[in-house]
Formats: C-alpha cells, sequence, structure tokens
C-alpha cells in the first residue's frame, strides 16, 4: 500500500495519480506539530503542501519551518510550491455576494489555481444591486467554471447560473445572523436554485468548490490524449 | 360587544372601523353550510364578503346562497360586493416568480384589490432569467406598494427591492421538491434578504401579503384629513 | 456604473435615488478602518452616514474620525447627519414586549428618524399584563406605521395588529431561553399571526423593520407629486 | 398483578386506585373488534368507558354493542357511564382561540367532565380581538383550572395567564399552514409563554389538558380527610 | 393604572391581587444597578422580592443592598421575605432525575416555598435504576402536585405519573449532551408522555414549574371561602 | 464475482458466508413480479427466503408462487424456508412499550427466528405502569440479547437498560402524534438513554434490530471452533 | 426581448444561445394543455423538447400531440428530438447505490444524453457490498463527468470520489424511511463528503445532476475554438 | 437498597451483579471534589473506578488523590483498577475513519478494555480511501464485536458492516462544520444504513459503544455455565 504512516496520520502518497491532485491538509483540530510533519512529508514527496484552516499558531510553526511557504491570513491558508511554475490554464472565476463572503471566495481561488487554474476573484457582486453583477456579464461567460459564494439569502448563483453555459458551484457561507442559521439559508436556497446546472458544496466549503471547478477547468484534451 | 354569535363563529361587526376591512372568511376547514353563513352575515351588515381557501364544496354552496357571487378557480377566492363600485386607487403590484406561483400572487392581488387597491399581476419573472424583469423596472418603480411571490430559491423579493423605493412584502410559496421542505427554503431566504425594507409573510399567505400591501397602498392623506 | 469602489467595499452612490435612502453600514465583521473608510465615503457624497452593529471598537475609532458622531450604546448605533435638519414627519411607533427587547426597539425607532420618520417608543407592553398596552390604544392607532419587537412567545404583534388599521411590522427578538432557540418561537409565531396586516422580519432586524416603517410613513402624496 | 390480559391490550384493572381514574382508550390505531372488546371489559370492572379519537367504524361498533354510549362527532369521543350520577364539582373552564380550535376544546372538556368536573367552554375568543376575551374576564378568574386551545401563533395561554391566579393548561393544536408545521410554532409560543404558571401539553392533546385540569379541579379536602 | 414605571421596568403592582403573587425578577440580561432598582420597589410594596438567574455581580449587588438577603449558588436565586412568616402548607415534592439535575430541582422547590407550599426535594432517581423511585412510592403519593425534573431522555415524568393521583409538571433539563440538543430530547420526550396528567414547561424552567406546582397546591377551600 | 443479477436487482450469493445470513428482500418499493424473482433466485440458492414491508398484492403473488410460504399479517413478512428445521438457540427477547408498537417488535422477532435465535415476545409493558414489566425481571435477564421497542416518548430501554447484564437494542417506533414527528421524540430518547448498553436503530427497523440481536445471540463457540 | 409569451408560460428563445441548451419542461404542476403548448412552442423554435415529471395524463396528451416523442415511464420523461441525430461525445457515468434509485438515475442519464454526452448506467453498487463498486473501477475512471445517486445513508459518492479524478456530482434521494426524512439523511451526508471534487444536487434532481455533468462533459475545446 | 449515599450522587453498589460492571463516573459537571468522593466510594467497594470526561482539573485531583491513577489525555478519561489483572478475552476492534475522531475511538476502546476485553484501535481507513480499509478485512472479521466512529457523512459503518458477519456499533462524531451540524450528518446517515447489524449510540459516544461491545464479546458459555 503507498500509504505512508505518521502516527497521527496516514499519507496516502498515491492520491495525486488516482485524483489528480495530492492530498490537502485540513488544519482544524491538528496541533502546529502534527501540521509540520505532514507538510514535511508531503513535501518529501511532491514538493508542495497545501493547507487550508490553519490558526494562528499552526501558521507560525509552518512559516518557521518553511521559510518559503505562503501565508493567506483572510482564507487562513498556507501554502508552499518548489516545483517550476507551471502555466495557469483556462479561467476558473469565483464570484462572492457581500465583503464578508470574501475569506471563503479566497480560500476557493486558491485552491483552483493551486492545481493549475488561472482565477480571477470579483466581489461585492450581490443581488440586491443586480447592475453591479450584470456589468460583469462578459466576463462571467468567459469561465470554463464559476465558484460562486453567498451568504445570507443565497440568491447570487441563481442569477449567475441564468447567464452563462459552464458549470455553476454554488457556495453557501455562514455569513448571516437569525434565521440564517449558520448559512443554512443560503444552503437551502442555492440547492433549490431554478437555474439549471448549479451544484453546492458544504456551508463555508471554499476549498471543495475551488477543487471541483480546478477539475472541471482542467483541459480535458490533454487529459485523454 | 358589536360581536354577532353565530354559533360557529363570533363576527365582530366593528371590525371595519377598527382595522378599515371587514373580516375575511378563511375558508380552510369551514363546512359549506358554515361558510354560507358567515357570508350571509358579513352581506347583512357590510353588503360584501371575501372568502379564501374555498374547496370545490363551498364554493358550489356559496355560489347557490349567492348567484352573483364570483368563483375564481385559480385561487379559491370566492367574493361578493354589492356596494357601488369604489373607484380603485393608487398602484399595487403583484411579481410572481413562477408559472407555478399564480395561485398565491392572484390571492394576493385580489385581495388588495377588494380592499380598494388597484392591481398589477407580472408573471414568470424568476431570477435565472433576469433581464425578464428587468424589462419591468419601470413598472415596478411606479407602485405604491408590491407584493413578490417565489417559491424555491425565494430570490425575487430581493432583486426587487434593490430597484425600488417602497415596501416589498415577500410571500415564500410551497412550490418545490426536496430541500425546500414546503417553502421553508424561500421563506428563510427572504427573511435574510440583503435588500433593505423586505418584510415577510407566512408561506402561501398571498391574502396576508396583499391585505398589507393595500394598508400600505391607501391615500394617507385621506386618512388624516 | 455609480459605484465607488474602496477595495473591500464598492459604495453605490445613487442608491439614494433608487432606493430613497443611502446605503446603511452594516458594521458586523468589518474592521474599524474599513468602517471609517465607508463611513467617509458616505459622508463625502451623502453628508451623513448610519452604521448599525458597531463594536466597541469600531464606535471608538469613528467617534475619532468624526467628532460630531453620536453613539448609541444599548443599540450599537453610529450616526452622522451634516444636513440642515429636517422636519419629522408623520409617525412610526415602535412597541416592544419586555425590557430585554430595547435594543431592538431602538436599533428600530432610530433607523425609522434617521429616514425622517417622526418615532414614538412604547416599552415594557408585553401580553402577559394587557392592560399595559390596552392603555395606549388611542396612540397605537395615531401611527402611520408600527413596528413590534417581542420575544419569547412574540405574541405582540397579534394583539396590535387587532387594534390598529395600519400595517404592523413584526420584529422576533433572540430574547428567551431553551424551546425559544434564540428566536424562532417568536419568528414563527409572528409569521402564524391571526392578525392580517402583520409582517415579519428577521430575528434581532431591528434596522429592517424600522426601514419598511419609514418607507411607508413617507407622505405618498409629495412622492408622487 | 391486578392486570386484565386481553390478547391485544393488557388493562391495569387497579389503575382507578392509584390514578384517580380508569385507563381511558385511545382509539387510534385499534381495530373495531379490540375497541369492543376493551370497553367491554372496561364496563365490567368500572361500569364506564372512555374512548378518544374514535374512527366512524369503531364509534358504529361501539355504538352496536353499547346502545347506551355517547358518540361525539367533533371530539370523536365515544363514552359510557352506567353509575348513578355524581354530582360535578369546582369549575374546569376552556377557552378556544378559533373556530378550527373546537374540536380539541370539546375532547377536553369531556375528558374532565367524565373526571367529576363542572366545566365550561368558551370559544372564538383569539387575541386579535382582545376584547372577546377580556369580556370574559370574571368568568376565567372564576375556574379552579383553565385549559386554553390555541393553533397558530399560541397565544391566547399568555394573555390569560396574566389574568387569573388558578393554573392554566395550553394545548397547541395543529390548526395553521406553512410555518405552523402542524403546530409547532403554536407549542414553541406556549413553551415561551411569558406569563407564569402556565403548562404545556402535546400538540391536540385535549385529552391530556382536561385529565390534569380535573386533577387539580379535585376537591383536596375530600382527599386528604 | 398601578404601573410603577422605573424606566427600564414597569412594576405591576396589582399583581398580587390578581395572579396571587408578586413579580418574580427575571435576573437574565438585567445589570446590577437595575436588579436593585426592582428589588427596592418589589420591597416597598409587598416586603419581598424573589430574583431568579441572577449572576454574581447582581448577586453580590442585592446582598450589598439588602443584607438579610439570601442567595442560593446552586440555583442562582436571590431572596427575601420580610413578612412574619406564614406557615407552609400542603406538599410539592420535586423530583430530579440526576446530580446534574439539581440546580433546575432547587429553582422549582424555592420557588414553590416562596409561594407557601412545603417542599420536598428528592434527587438521582433517575430511571436506569428504578428501585431507587420505587423505594420511594408512597412519599410521590404524599404530594398534592409534583414537579419531576430530568435531561437526557426524559423518561422519569412517564414513570411518576404512572404512580400517583396528583398533577405532574415535566421540566426537561439541558443536561446531556450529542443528540440531547440542549434539552431537545427530553422535552419531546415528556410532551409525549404515555402517562395522563403531565405536564410540560420549558428546558431549564425551574421557576415555572414551581409556580404551577404552587398554584396547585393552594388550598382551594381558603381561595373559595 | 459471485453476484447474480436479475437485470433489477444484483443477489450477493455469497453474502450467507460473509455475513452470516443471506440477504433479505425489502419489499416496499419493488413490484410484485420483482419480488417472486428475487425470491425464486434466494430460494435456488439457500432454499430459503425473508421477505419484509410487503404489501398486499406482493404478499398474494408471493403465496401464489410458493404456496409453503408463510404470510404475517400484522408485520407484512413473507418467508420460506425449506431447509430441514435446525434447533433455536439462546434467547432474543423483544418487549414492547404499547399495543400499536406490535407489528415493529413482531418483525425483530420473526427476523431473529428466522436467524436461528429463540425468541420471545413480551408486549404492553411501557414505563406509565412499571410493575407490569417489574414483574418479568427474571424473564428479561435470561435472554443473551433484548429488542426493545417503543413509540411516544421512547423512555423503555432505559428502565430495561438498568435491569440486565445483556445489550439492550432500542427500536423507535413511529406511533404517537404532533410532537412525536413520526418518531423523531423516542429515536432522540434512546440516543440519550441514561442506561449504558443500549444502542438504537431506524425509526421501525423491527428487522434491522431482530439482525443485530441475532448476531449477537449467537453462540461465539461454535462461530470460533 | 426574445421571449415567447403562451400566457401561462414565458418561452426563453434565446436561452440555448446563452446556456447552451433550450429550456427544459419541468412537468409538476402543468396541465397536459399546458404541457402541449410549451412543447409545441419548444418544437418550432428548436425542433425539440424535454419534459421532466410528468404525469400518466401529460404524458397521454404529448403522445397524442407529438406520436414520434418518447415516453420514459420508470423516470417520467417525455422527449422529442427531431434534429438530424448528432454524435454523442465523451462520457457521463452514472451510478446508483440501490434498485429504488433507479428512476432518478435514469432521470439523469437521459438529461445528459439529451445534452449531448454519451452514457452508462451502473445500477445497485451500493457500500454495503463495495467489491461489487471496485469491480468498475477503470469504468468510473474513465468517464469525464460522474453521476452519483443514493438514497439511505448516501455514502457512495464518498467512496466514489475517493476512485476518480473527475468531478462527482452526488444526488441525494428521498429513498428511505425514519430518520432519513425524505432524503435529508442522504443530502447531508454528502455536503458533508470527506472527498473532494464532490458538489450536491437537491434531493432527487436527477436532472439538474445530468444538467450539469452534460455541462462538464462537453468538448471544450469545441467551445473555445 | 444497596445505595451508598454521597449527598450529592447516590452510588449503587448493587450494579455490578445486575449489569456486570459497576458505575461508571460521568465527569461532566462534576466538580473536583465531587470526583474525587465518588471515585473513592468506586475503590473502596470495586478496588476501581473508571471516569470519563473529566477535565483538566478533576484530572489533576484525581491523579493527586490516586497517585496509581492513569489519565489518559487524549480521550479524557481517567481510571484505575487495583485487582489482580485478569486475562483480556475475545475482540473489539475500534475502527477510526479520521485522525480527529480518535479521542472518541480510544474513548470506546478504554472503556471496553475496563470490562475485560482485549482490544485493537484501526484509525483514518475513511470511505475517500476505500483501499487503506480493505487491506485491513480480515483483522476486521477476526473480531467479535466492532465500534465504527466517524464523523463527517458517518459512511465508514456502512462499509464495514458488509464484510463481517459480527454486531457493529457505530459511533458518530462532531467532527465537521458546516451542514455536519455537530455530528447530526454522520447520525442520520447511520442510522439509515444500508448494511444490516449496524445499531448506533449518540454523538461523541465512546463509552456507549464501548460498553455495549464488550457485553457482546464476553463469553457467553461462562456466563451461562
Amino acid at each position: 500500500m503507498p500509504i505512508r504512516d505518521l502516527g497521527h496520520s496516514r499519507i496516502d502518497t498515491h492520491r495525486e495519480l488516482r485524483c489528480g491532485f495530492p492530498e490537502a491538509v485540513f488544519g482544524a483540530g491538528k496541533t502546529p506539530a502534527e501540521l509540520v510533519d505532514v507538510a514535511r512529508a508531503l513535501v518529501e514527496h511532491h514538493r508542495r503542501f497545501f493547507a487550508t484552516r490553519v490558526g494562528d499558531e499552526g501558521a507560525a510553526a509552518l512559516r518557521e519551518a518553511f521559510p518559503d511557504a505562503v501565508v493567506h491570513e483572510r482564507s487562513r491558508i498556507v501554502a508552499l510550491d518548489r516545483r517550476s511554475s507551471a502555466p495557469e490554464t483556462g479561467l476558473v472565476l469565483v464570484a462572492a455576494a457581500g465583503t464578508s463572503d470574501g475569506a471563503v471566495a479566497e480560500e476557493a481561488a486558491l485552491t483552483a489555481r493551486a492545481m493549475g487554474a488561472r482565477t480571477e476573484l470579483l466581489e461585492d457582486v450581490g443581488v440586491a444591486g443586480i447592475h453591479r453583477l450584470l456589468a460583469h456579464s462578459e466576463r462571467l461567460r468567459s469561465a470554463r467554471a464559476l465558484v460562486v459564494v453567498a451568504g445570507m439569502e443565497g440568491a447570487l448563483p441563481s442569477v449567475v447560473g441564468g447567464l452563462v453555459d459552464r458549470p455553476v458551484i454554488a457556495v453557501p457561507t455562514s455569513v448571516g445572523y437569525g434565521a440564517s442559521f449558520g448559512g443554512v439559508a443560503a444552503l437551502l436556497a442555492m440547492l433549490n436554485s431554478c437555474a439549471a446546472g448549479v451544484t453546492v458544496v458544504n456551508i463555508d466549503n471554499g476549498f471543495g468548490a475551488g477543487y471541483a471547478a480546478a477539475q472541471i477547468n482542467r483541459d480535458l484534451a490533454t487529459r485523454e490524449s
């Protein structure tokens, strides 16, 4: 079995072959020491790591162990890539409804980029000021895959879905209060979208959306040849 | 006490003075005989009645008792008004997201009209084809009060709320399946609307929305003079 | 596009034309620096700003940047208006069921006032001591629009709705414990109100209720002439 | 063990000694033959039976087996009492908010009466027309125990609880639609009542409320002497 | 109106006449100064006060203002009664399933005692060791009213209800974890009790249960004579 | 692969080796023809079949195809076993709280028996008449595994769990109304049982409980030798 | 506006240009006459129509109006395509966990095919017999996009997601009982999938999943050239 | 009664006879002093104690009072056993889906071991890398009882249940975010498992699962001889 056992974690070193991307590190609930262990093993095998939901202490430990790692404060991502840079391809467009949705949107964009996609981020284009969104219709239509991030009433993916001919991945966020129930209102709205082609990930799961968008974005011709 | 006791119901004959409109009859759960009794008492006092959620048997009984009553099949309303017709004033605009939301929208429009409002109905303007709505921006802005009806993801009121300077009353409908939970998804979306000035009524409560819109629409000058 | 881009936020400078009131600032989740940035842009365009849900640090920063701003501790609102004072018109009456509902009630009242309404606040008139409310029946009936704030069982809007002929906007609050589920019990009660003309906003959304009430309160004649 | 085993049911013949009232028969889910069997055993031991939630076929079977049984159509109760009639004592007052709550209210009143209480029924006194209730304040205050039945927003028990010095047992009903969730809205409202002394039973459980009220109503002096 | 207005609170000084007990003070959400204000007003009118859910600071302030007040640490109650002591009458028995339910049970017992009832407390008699409860059957049957407190599966009231002929008031507590959902599991179990005569109050509402039990316990003969 | 493909179903013929029992047939949602097809394939491989949740038409079709099959009306099970009868071993005791829980209890008992367990059924021993249960304490303690079935408040497994030293498998049933929410109240109560050793299956899943109990009941010595 | 207004519906004739596929007809809630109207308009503009959730009467009406339409009984789809057949490209693989999930799986497969994808269907490969799935690993890895359909515990998408490097669209179904809550259990499981690249659609929404998969499957080269 | 009353707790000293294991101590909500008291009483009667959910202060107090006690940091268990060591028998295998499920898995394993079972722990074998689990098939099949621990989508028990012929006890954990709702998603998945023989305990209840598994694991021959 191509599994590397670190005691606290087992790293599946063949995953890149099977799924096209090495394991990402889910930082929540890991100690700084564990994070560094896992990151070191990944760097050995793949010359890179990509960790999400990293707390302050974890980020400090990673930066100390890997001085060339990049820490993204807003989205709590720490990443390192020592490979010679590959060109980014295609386009994953990430649109966010409100300012507070920015951290999740950034998580999606950084994930997609780490998987080789060219990405753009379009913020603060919520539906209560619909003209802000419509002004970017052409840009929306130029993407191979779109990630649409929204909290509160979660309406943005439905509007975007009606404007484009490519898949829209909707990310509900926990932005809101009262009857938003920590993102449930947005999640339900997105699952009930009247626009065909909209699929949904878990609340605040920017990583999952960016990952799926990058899979879609990859050049199929390359894969099949 | 200005209460008329019919045994099965007590009719509050002073309600028109206090609330500006006589009691409407909630048809659900009343027998045809009870419906006719209540309608007769209202006609005696007010020369009109307005009944919602009337089933087939109830409608037949009312039509037999009041041959000049009007039966609205789609919205299950039966109404009669023997007063000399008063001019309709102002404008309550009712917008509905999908074809299936039409019955609830009609309930709202007929209610508002029965309370003296001029009304217009704009159907099938859901957010997945946003240009259909935007084509009517001027019409939306001409209303004194708006009722916006939507099932599924319930996004329409947020978009409308960003286009107008008058109150928007949002009505979630039970149109949908699966995670729409009988209208809960739309209800939550509307309660979390990012557009200010949107207020919400119960699922499928076209009557309540039309009633509130007509209250808003009434000429304040008249009332205060 | 009449949008001013601050990086972290885009300010819609035409919103006052379209919706009758410039953008309010939702303080939750904004840094003190962001709050000051947005407030400054609004003051430049509109000579005023109105910020809700402002934390202690944000309030301090705003007060430092705008020494003439007013900080309302109880409702966490910070506001500034440098226009020559316009007369307040009409009447928005805000009624609150319990002492603990006072902060939300104040948010509603200050919002309505900032939009030009004359406002009154009637506190601690919950339904378990119904005579306290009935003693104010005339005052209730003198308002053009009413905001009714209640937590726990959320019964007050139903009683008020039966006493007046003007729209009642119900605000559930998160006051309560156990099976109040953070305001859900009150929210459901208000959505199921047996009084016609009651519409509802999100839990603790005093701002939304005050906004809608002020829209209703505005002199229609003025608008239409 | 003082248990009589009928195969499909075991009848606890000492229950009257232990709990003050023989077993009532819960008719839902029993076949007509089973109902008759149980009723016959109860009549043998106690010269009476009291069955709730009896369907049409069950009622017909019971009437055939016991021609002197009484069938209450509205509340689906079938009862027989062949003891020499005992005087009814005290007063259990049952108040119902709306016409549709009448069946549950009748179930409560008949149950209390079967347990020896004098009962009165006060219908259609919902909170949206509060003066209807207040007109009966003296009557409310004359009861030893009160049962208050309401669907929709379930506000009536809170108002009654503030008017009396005796226990109020609140019964939520499944009357309503949409966000009433089959009585959950009323149930939550009652559990969160701001009036002290209000206790609650299951949705539509008129039997349980009438039973508890009759226990309270019983003359304590008698019991203790 | 017999209302004393303190600004932050309105005290209903006639409540004792109407409801048999002066207003209790709900301490949660009140500042220490407000608590002292309200307590002082109550002492002036009634020579006593009874405050629940009082935090550490509030308790210290009350103790300073009223050195003869009693602070109950476990149940967070602060009380004072300067009347000449009245004899306690009847018996309210409070039974608690687990050790952790003790604070709520004490709140119920102290409330009932403050309203004039003799009370007993029976702790740690949960259903998984049923013989512990059965050993106290006689004691259970000697009470005029019973309060039964339980978290987790909330089964105790059903067992007790089958053993006694007096009303059982069930109090679900938030004791538990995971699928107890903060007391919801116990609340639902109690609402669905198969024992007749069980009524329910809100989660952790020991005050409400003790209040209702004391109302039941009061000597009816006295009241009616 | 030891899979037999019938088009509409794939039968895993090695399952008996792997899991100790051939596939049971879940009758819900299968046409009578499909049921007969699957039953025939199972009889060919294993000389027996065991089908649950079989409707009237399905039962008729199975009886016609297999005249020696047995139809259990109450629990909707149809079964056939043409092997020479093996002795039943051990003891699985199935206890049911109320008469209406009988169908689910029978499903559990028949399932356990089909897997080789000796079974006994103890009905109508709910906790509101606790002495009925305690009279059978010895019998409860003689079982190798227990299945305890209850609707409404679901309290019985907790009491049984405190009386025995063997595993208790709790089955919530959908018996109840209102706040039983189709068995959710009983399910939550069982998950929160204060008695150790209680595990839970889905609502109305008598089959799963009987299956697990029979697995536990099997003679381990036999298996391991 | 390129909208064709049929009274009951507005057909967006430019949708194919904008979104790559003409409007599909959602049959639920439409009368047979309305269905035929809409289908006729679509055939005129696009020479084809594709209708989902069509009841028996609707299907009969469509077949009468369009004798060359195809009716798919299991998935309730009626479709017609009069264009010269285009070659199907790529591969969308649809995998279903259980026999009962077949109708939803067929809806997904027919939708994808109607949008030009080559499709394969792999049924009855649920996780409780994991070897059935693993035997098809190569086939799973050959798809450009995968739709994975499952009810009950909804675990299949997580397993599939770990085996492939292409996007997995998970469809929860309402297959199950009790605590499946009409598909909610499966929906939540899929939203919480530990496999990256899994996105989710509404319960039973085979159409949405097939639509999104076909969008992904389309040859990007073609689109961009 | 064989109950030892400590004031704050009553210790059932006959429980070991009745249930096969002395009372375990649920540490949550007990003060350090109470913990020590209970532990001391148990050590006197049984020469051992086993405490779960012990906080830092409680652990320190226990270690001071019983220097030979063992503190397990990860699972928050403190235990002491002064009996001459008995041989561990059988095999309870505990499998955990993810690294974060390890604490709950350890709680289950330590509980089973304290009850005399030989135990093994298999971590990080979640379904998104199914080969990691399958590599251990033989080990899974060698256990007498299995505990399977998983958060997020909770799929692991279904896969394991299809591989073994012994009972599987599933433990949902609160590991996850967003729509995992604190473990509810995993709980529902497990209750709906398509694998027969899977039973479920409360969220994070490793103790209950380990306890039930150890009961199953015990040598029945010994018990019955």
